[in-house]
């Protein structure tokens, strides 16, 4: 039942950079050459220039089987480069798969779709272990061979339960954690100290039903669509950087169950988008908006 | 350049019905009894029921070319059931078409868009005229034969403004005002007394940027959608009843201009379809939402 | 792990009437007369007529909670109507679960989801059983608690496989065959046999792409969306009655594998609800085209 | 009623670079290295690789108000890297409006709304003339300032007329043709001799009803969406290279009237967006698809 898309064949030979810096004259030149100076061959490369914020985002791709030189040498004189425009870099090999994690409660459908998708070879990365402040999911997460940690939270445990997660986080060193419907807030004190990028899943349209119960007030307001969102987690809770929004049609006919099961396609596809546009290092950070070379 | 939906070649001979009850058994049976009963055919029936309201709607389109009785008679024998029943009901009859008056500013799109839309046959109405606070869309409006009405509006005329436009409405019997991206607010005290239906184009995907400068604070906000929302004029502004919504997906290339752009689409094709419904006599409102037999 | 919509809470005690015949005037009058009579309280009807075909259809959706009369007298008297009216007609209690069988080959997610869905309660009948002619998805089907039978499909074993699925179709009662990305054809023998409807799912947008590899084909044509379509199977390949359709943009950046991934989500979506839809009675047939009351 | 894009208002000092070429390391770097050293700023820059044709494609914006050199000399210099490189390129300045001819029939919603967009500054080009082979839409196309050719096409006059046509179009040196809805074929000779690019809009879903009266057709097939197709147009009808293409959802309600009503809100955005694209130079050719950098 694994499947890998033959378009990711190359992956290990290729290497992505994500660079930000303010805008400036010369900037593609300087990385084309540099990257091609050292034998390196660009396949993709997306660039963005954010007039309101003056900053330049590029991401390029390009493979490393032909290196003149040795990785280290490239990261030097990328460096130099980044430096004197600058800029803020980060350069990953196709082989570093990145670390998830994914904070539940009881709802399975996005646990289960990201589950699957992992395994059908969509969504590249090592799932390292699931979290809930239920056990009721540890069966089903078991059975795809994940470790699951149940961690009670109550208003009591909170803080205790937030500083067990966070050491869970960076003891087995995770480079995302996906909140796919975990129905606790997260302190902003979490997001500070947490190592790792936090994608949530919120069940409407953002802006529009900020906050909990969003598919009873899509029904009160008699909204004729309805949407979900995921975007990078905040202090700021449901104003986090947006990364992908999708929405689906309803009428008068659709009552708060049959929106929440149209949003569960929704929730499904949409977190999905997010998660395999971030680990591809596809998602840039601009302010609170995000660029995504898709 | 006028031309007519074959669809519609029938439309001299039908009627519409609209009914709103509190719900009970044998409503259907009893109304299509009573239009069976006088020798109309029913070509369409719609019906809902609203579980939280407890009421039922109705929406019936039949045939008049086979009424054994005259309409009167008809229209009496549906007036007694309605009574019985605690009905609110509306007959409309094909021929009696309805009148249009539009409100804009400035932007001029809405407006050619209905004007077109209305000659190519595909809204059926009357527009009685066109007002504006502003005359630079005179010459467009009066090219295509409608009336234009220049009504100043500032914070000393506003009142006067109202009551001009009132004193229009009423006097050319306008059943529908249409906001074509009109950019004055409507006192409550205008929506109190318009015996017209008031509907309003929003340029966004309401409730999400209610108020001022949608599309600004859309991209501002950073969101992969923008959206538009047509929706009956109340006092509480950009909340009344939604009849109809869409969105267009936008990116981080999108600058605020583009968004407008995009956006012109969205509020033409979501205003062009929810006025269409309405004089198609398909949308029923049920507190504060619609309806909409589509 | 398994929820029902609340929304369905009542469906122990409603009935589904579907009604097909010539049009003419009084069937709706008739059928609430009929109904009404007898103490049914009509909750939902929709109705269509074909303009082209002369043929009026009918889906009425009624309690039986108060029914003064047995089902047996109820269905006496619309046995009459029908029979003066030549109403084709089929009445269905809400208790009465359909029982489904899924084929499938290799590919699993259109399986997989029905069987989530099916857990999850949005999709209401009883899974039966799965067959396939590969026995790869064995284990996968069996730990959701469903029967599987491994029946081997080559060109010297078909007319001997078909006998074998026909027999399992006829003893366990099937009411609804789902190809589920089934790579076999079916022999128009067996689909005139089939006692059963059969649904399937064919990945592309038809008509465009009617027959094999469709995403290669529209990869090679430049399309820039792609498609999902559901429809009956007839004997006429890709050409039975369409029930739903669904499509995603792609762009010149998408490679075949690319396509495939993306067409696994509009897959999954487009027969989850053709399968849904025609097991709550809302389909209907019209010569080669499908009525859907949705 | 003349509204300009904010979002180009630098366009008077930017320039687009179009390459095509065989694809090899180096291209990217040797195209920046060329800008960056006259000067150049590039704005934007997309680039494609298509690894079944082992084609190259770039398009490059940049500003050249800080140019060190003479345009000339950067084209020199752009020429001299081609030459090594086996590039094909187009270079164009900002301030170079094309040319534009529009063919159409009777249909007049894609000829309006193309002349509606150009007035409202979406489409930035010279609109030099429509053609029709009636003369119902001559008023029309004079109230908007531009010149009108009644141009006969029979059985017997179409070689007169396709020669009148491809003089006309030399003559005014037209860069590209639109087909709005021009219900004529152009013959293979016509496409071959004619110097300027030629956009068709189809009124479905390419490849689905390839040919004639598609609305009609997909209202038989009982599709559920129909869509448009803009393409440029080649010797084998409906088979050019597709630049863009929509849906819209359909039903069993809709008969053709409506089909086609529907259709021609699809007809003018695909067709519109197709012309604004090409005119930005943001479609490449390649084989018989395209690659659209929006």
């Amino acid at each position: 039942m694994t499947r890998r898309d033959p378009s990711d064949e190359r992956s290990g030979e290729t290497a992505t950079l994500l660079v930000t810096c303010p805008d400036r004259t010369g900037l593609v030149a300087a990385l084309a050459q540099t990257l091609y100076g050292h034998g390196a061959n660009i396949l993709d490369a997306d660039q963005h220039t954010d007039p309101v914020a003056g900053q330049f985002f590029q991401r390029i791709r390009f493979e490393t089987a032909g290196l003149h030189t040795d990785r280290l040498t490239l990261e030097r004189a990328i460096a130099e480069v980044a430096e004197r425009l600058s800029m803020r870099w980060r350069l990953t090999y196709a082989g570093a798969t990145k670390r998830v994690a994914i904070f539940v409660s009881r709802y399975d459908h996005c646990l289960v779709d990201l589950l699957l998708r992992h395994r059908a070879g969509e969504i590249e990365c090592e799932i390292a272990w699931v979290a809930s402040n239920h056990d009721t999911l540890q069966p089903l997460v078991e059975q795809f061979g994940v470790a699951f940690h149940h961690i009670l939270v109550t208003a009591q445990t909170k803080a205790e339960a937030e500083a067990a997660q966070l050491a869970l986080i960076e003891r087995s060193r995770i480079d995302l954690v996906v909140l796919a419907r975990y129905m606790q807030i997260l302190s902003p004190g979490f997001l500070e100290q947490c190592a790792a990028d936090v994608i949530n899943i919120h069940h409407s349209f953002l802006p529009a039903f900020v906050g909990g119960k969003p598919y009873r007030r899509a029904y009160e307001r008699g909204v004729k669509l309805i949407g979900a969102t995921a975007h990078y987690a905040t202090a700021d809770l449901d104003e986090g950087p947006i990364i992908e929004q999708d929405v689906m049609r309803c009428s008068h006919r659709d009552h708060v169950a049959d929106l929440m099961r149209k949003g569960r396609d929704l929730e499904k596809l949409v977190l999905a988008r997010a998660v395999r546009w971030h680990l591809q290092d596809r998602v840039l950070i601009c302010g609170n908006k995000t660029v995504v070379f898709d």
